[in-house]
């Protein structure tokens, strides 16, 4: 009994039937969705779908995969469908999920070179490019990691050890004075997360006041850290956003590199969603000076056209990547040398990690990296046409012109009086929203509620944005 | 041309024919593996591969995925080949390599509810399962995390944020006295990485000796915790492994979890590697006392058959799972209440995340229960006989008999000095591992080298362990 199931698990016949099932559901579902048919997010409440998915397991075999996943196609987010404009995840090329398929297959781990002997080195040539992309000096090196929270979390890790004076990773947070990194106000959450992780307290960042553009105002910089220092604490870096999450602003990136040069300080670069900027020869300009940081990370999921998560770690000197974690296990590092580059675990957070490196090899490979300048240069391009629009438009504000591909703005028809426009945007988007004919989200800028879209999947038009505006003044 | 090239890469038609051509390409590959044909490992230096796959990418369109792919197959470790007994990587069931295609594909990254409504339902049921499954209490609720390493780190700041006596989220490392977990001699290196994080420094982790089977000895718990104390440190949990990483051993929990609960201590299980063990009605008695845990690690892409990563954090107080990360971001979480479960990104390290869930939902729902409890049961029964065999033998040595599916043995020839023969193992794995013929590591326990096996792939028989030791002998 139990030796034939397992056998009929991994059965490759029947493995395949599956597989030709699932490729042509798949191939349907894309059509259909870059057609605009169905909906962008097919609403329903979380207790709705706890209730269609109950976890209600037979003992023996008897479902049917084809249809399990008919119902979890229909019921996800389709972030191909070309009137998603929300959050920052890609709408996958779809060689990438092939690639996926392949590597959840094989499930080479990597903690250890033996356990993932092409992604390692798959892995260590993505990250040579990536960094040369960025203009990065030859001796860069880095990590793949579970998306840009565990990213900024290991970056920041090694400007500790670097940094600190003291030895914070075997003599703990105690052993020298508390410790503070310099940050945008508009820096993403998971900065402050990881510093609190690291026990640094609520203080452990100290932020840095913006321009009306949200974009961190160098000139700011020494007051900040002569406070810091006033304080007790001791800062040891400063953190750049290229973009920020809320409006997609880029931080002065030379400016950063200077102050830090000068006060010895590292410089780390939160580019997981703007560092693609340096593949479009039209808008590489706006990551000027990143090259100059001792550490950078850089998402792929996001602007690359890939699935979730692949995140890159890139250190200006490489060996700086082994000391995020100064750490080993006998059991799985048994060569001589303590510091192999191809051990990826020495140098991760995780253990056992997937092939990350995979997708983005074989699509940059098999695709071409013009796709990747194309798509940065075309979703830039349109939201400026976006933002142009919105500019233009009596009954909409735009909150600020955009660096990227993130537009912030509020729809302000006649009649409705200032106190009522917040709101207004958070009703518009729920109906938009729950009526699946787009998707986009809500942030909140200087106390207002704004609507916030982000142009990420390359097969969004300006007929789709200028559908989008029609439907908000509809709805209101 | 930027547009059409886009157009192209995004093409449904295209897609669908290279899906078709990796179906059968990964069909092809998993029956030669089953087969036993080919190399377990085909082992190659870094350099070398490192050279095979260059990052010299064509600017334009022009490669070939399915020679691409073909050459990654070939390059790749085997973990399907039932001669493959290395480290605790699972060889993944092929149904959850097909979910994961479709899990790539769709994206729904789940930060927040509305990015992955359907798999944020399932992984609020399948971790509901889990719980069932460990005999937690009804209120047990958990998350999905990027591998055991992220776990455990994920468990060890809640429970610093319950047990510390104050805030350390906030109020960082100096706010109290310094903290320190008991862990036993045996844990794995992430519990001790997990606490050099947060910035506990060495003495975050206060080591419990072990018996000679290397589980935490209960009765020296007392004096331990004593000792901490009076060495200034505060211990605030007991992390015990179920099972260990080197030989699987599982710690006696019922004891530790009545000595937690004298103590006021947060109770966390790494059942990485041996959660699973619950599933088996054979063998579940050995983590008796697991569902007393405050937090449990639990890597599905071990014991489970799946791909890497998915590892449940679960927590017997649900509510706890808040308390890991307490914060939020405005963009992010739009309702009124700042803390529904449906948000994922507040309770977990990653923000955007894979559809983790829907490989194991749907191989529980398709594949049935028993099949799991099946895998769990045959790789400890054939652990087991292993083991035996190796006791009967006269030119093996076995370490310790076996909890679960981790064997640790070395291999006495006659006429070989004790002397050497820790060079000897190093070299018969090295021979073995080389050749292709099987693949296993190597640990060191009590300063001596031991060949290290665990029994994962379910396809693995008695006949491949005797050709195991038949090699092992020719080498020698």
């Amino acid at each position: 009994m139990s030796s034939s199931r397992l056998a009929a698990a991994y059965d490759p016949e029947h493995f395949r039937r599956l597989g030709h099932q699932l490729v042509d559901q798949l191939a349907d579902h894309l059509a259909r969705t870059l057609r605009r048919e169905g909906p962008v997010l097919p609403w329903a409440p979380p207790a709705t779908n706890v209730e269609r998915f109950p976890a209600d397991f037979p003992e023996e075999p008897s479902g049917d995969l084809t249809a399990l996943l008919s119902r979890v196609i229909e019921g996800s987010h389709h972030l191909h469908h070309p009137r998603y404009v929300g959050h920052q995840v890609s709408a996958p090329v779809p060689l990438s999920a092939l690639c996926d398929f392949a590597s959840s297959l094989l499930n080479n781990g990597m903690a250890v070179y033996e356990m993932g002997p092409v992604s390692t080195a798959m892995e260590h040539n993505v990250l040579r490019w990536m960094a040369g992309v960025l203009g990065m000096p030859e001796g860069a090196r880095g990590v793949l990691t579970s998306g840009g929270s565990a990213g900024n979390l290991t970056a920041l890790l090694a400007a500790r050890q670097a940094k600190a004076g003291f030895d914070a990773w075997n003599g703990g947070a105690t052993a020298g004075p508390p410790l503070t990194v310099l940050v945008p106000e508009s820096t993403h959450y998971s900065v402050s997360r990881a510093t609190k992780v690291m026990g640094w307290g609520a203080e452990g960042v100290t932020p840095v006041p913006v321009d009306a553009r949200y974009r961190l105002r160098p000139e700011a910089l020494e007051e900040v850290l002569a406070a810091a220092k006033r304080a007790g604490r001791r800062p040891i870096a400063v953190v750049a956003s290229a973009g920020s999450t809320a409006t997609g602003a880029f931080d002065p990136l030379e400016a950063v590199a200077d102050f830090c040069e000068k006060h010895g300080l590292w410089f780390h670069v939160d580019g997981a969603h703007g560092a693609s900027t340096a593949l479009s020869p039209t808008y590489r300009h706006r990551v000027k000076g990143i090259e100059r940081a001792d550490s950078v990370v850089w998402d792929a999921h996001k602007l690359m056209m890939m699935p979730a998560l692949i995140t890159a770690v890139l250190f200006r000197e490489g060996n700086r990547s082994f000391e995020a974690f100064a750490q080993e296990a006998s059991y799985l590092f048994t060569g001589q040398d303590t510091r192999p580059w191809s051990d990826v675990a020495l140098r991760t957070l995780e253990c056992t990690k997937e092939m990350m490196a995979l997708k983005l090899y074989a699509s940059l490979s098999v695709l071409g990296t013009k796709l990747f300048a194309d798509s940065v240069t075309s979703t830039f391009d349109l939201s400026r046409r976006f933002a142009e629009r919105l500019q233009a438009a009596g009954d909409f504000e735009l909150a600020v012109p955009p660096d990227c591909n993130i537009v912030c703005f509020r729809h302000t028809p006649q009649g409705v009086p200032a106190s009522e426009l917040d709101a207004l945007q958070v009703r518009l988007r729920e109906s938009l929203v729950t009526s699946g004919d787009f998707y986009l989200v809500q942030t909140t800028l200087g106390g207002r509620v704004w609507l916030r879209t982000t142009i990420i999947n390359p097969l969004t038009t300006d007929g789709d944005l200028d559908a989008l505006l029609e439907a908000l003044r509809r709805a209101a």
